[in-house]
């Protein structure tokens, strides 16, 4: 697979067209941001390990029976994925209440949430990913009712089959947003990234934060608490 | 029917107790506020409009087969409603894009919206009335999700009566909130008021505000428009 012309550069991964016109090549680089993109530092290996980690998931995922954009790994900080039309909206499920629900509506972090909730989001930095939901997405033209529905379908899918993944490793799947797109055939699939930057993960025991929140609230040990995730889920990098 | 003890004292409307314990009494005050209640003025006869518009609006609301919380009026100011355990979230309904969706989602003001949208906010001026949706208010205990099926309906058939009744007066429905309560059998009952304090109403030709929107923008003659807006629908104030 030959890596020609960046076609797109977001805040941690930069998309590369290939000379198959169904197929890109993800390059995750070290970039780490938060806020919107406010706060953008370099992590040591961020990008070998998200790669590694997000191809490692979403082989759970299609074994599972979950259509994802992964084709293959190509290097340490690089994959081929199938080319999608991505949907501007991020599904989020929450298994616990953390960050910016418990903001928002004022729910005291840690509170579980049953049944697992479920929210969109706009993808815009400008406006801050705002919420929306699924009439809002239909009206404004985000996204038809049929995909909603399949994203949410799927979404859940994943829920119980991560939750169940990270529980072998004594490890809480908090929350997680996930990104859908279109392949060429019209086919909802899951698209983007799984990794700890995209998702809240605790010790079940400790309730120790090992994910991105580490790096948003500057608590340090951000790679090496993303290398002993994926080392407790069967992952060693 | 005879008025007891203050139990609520709203931003524009305070709720007695009477001697039927499934009747209140409603008093709409003169004050009118915007922005969370970080502005507050009096503005003269706006009480005796805004009751006998809403008495209005809900009976032509019952004629079309809506449960309401309206029993009769009692004074200019004043009308006696049945007792409802009040649900803490509003359903909005847009026609037409204004206000915060605009601000939100970076959508222009006067876009139309196909079909309507429906929101749900969670009343709480001290986080600022946050977004919600039906799986917050499931998981978090707003409401059931019957509960939000049955508002929701209501809601948008409200909006085919009310649309009707404003087109016929030269007046565009742009958006406006419900709220809802049960009643001591376990019906959900439309609640609160109908009034353009709580909708936004712009003449269909010219597309002036009618509204709120008024007072929230400094543009005067609030209540003059109110009584343009019931005088345009057949009530004369």
């Amino acid at each position: 697979m030959e890596k020609r012309a960046e076609l797109y550069r977001g805040k941690a991964k930069s998309v590369y067209a290939t000379e198959d016109e169904h197929r890109f090549v993800l390059h995750f680089r070290n970039d780490t941001s938060a806020f919107d993109g406010e706060r953008v530092e370099q992590l040591e290996r961020k990008g070998e390990v998200n790669n590694k980690f997000n191809h490692f998931i979403m082989q759970k995922l299609e074994q599972a029976g979950i259509p994802t954009q992964m084709d293959q790994l190509l290097s340490d900080t690089e994959c081929v994925v199938k080319k999608l039309d991505m949907i501007p909206v991020e599904c989020v499920v929450r298994n616990i209440a953390a960050g910016s629900l418990c903001r928002r509506l004022g729910v005291e972090e840690g509170t579980a949430l049953t049944p697992p909730t479920f929210e969109l989001f706009l993808k815009n930095d400008a406006l801050h990913d705002p919420m929306v939901n699924e009439s809002l997405c239909e009206s404004l033209g985000y996204a038809t009712q049929a995909q909603l529905a399949t994203m949410k379908s799927l979404t859940y899918k994943v829920n119980d089959v991560l939750k169940a993944l990270f529980a072998d490793g004594d490890l809480l799947l908090v929350d997680y947003k996930l990104e859908f797109g279109v392949d060429h055939q019209g086919n909802i699939v899951l698209g983007d990234e799984f990794s700890p930057d995209g998702c809240r993960l605790w010790d079940a025991n400790t309730r120790e934060k090992l994910d991105k929140d580490r790096f948003r609230q500057g608590l340090g040990g951000v790679v090496d608490a993303y290398i002993e995730v994926a080392k407790r889920i069967g992952l060693t990098l």
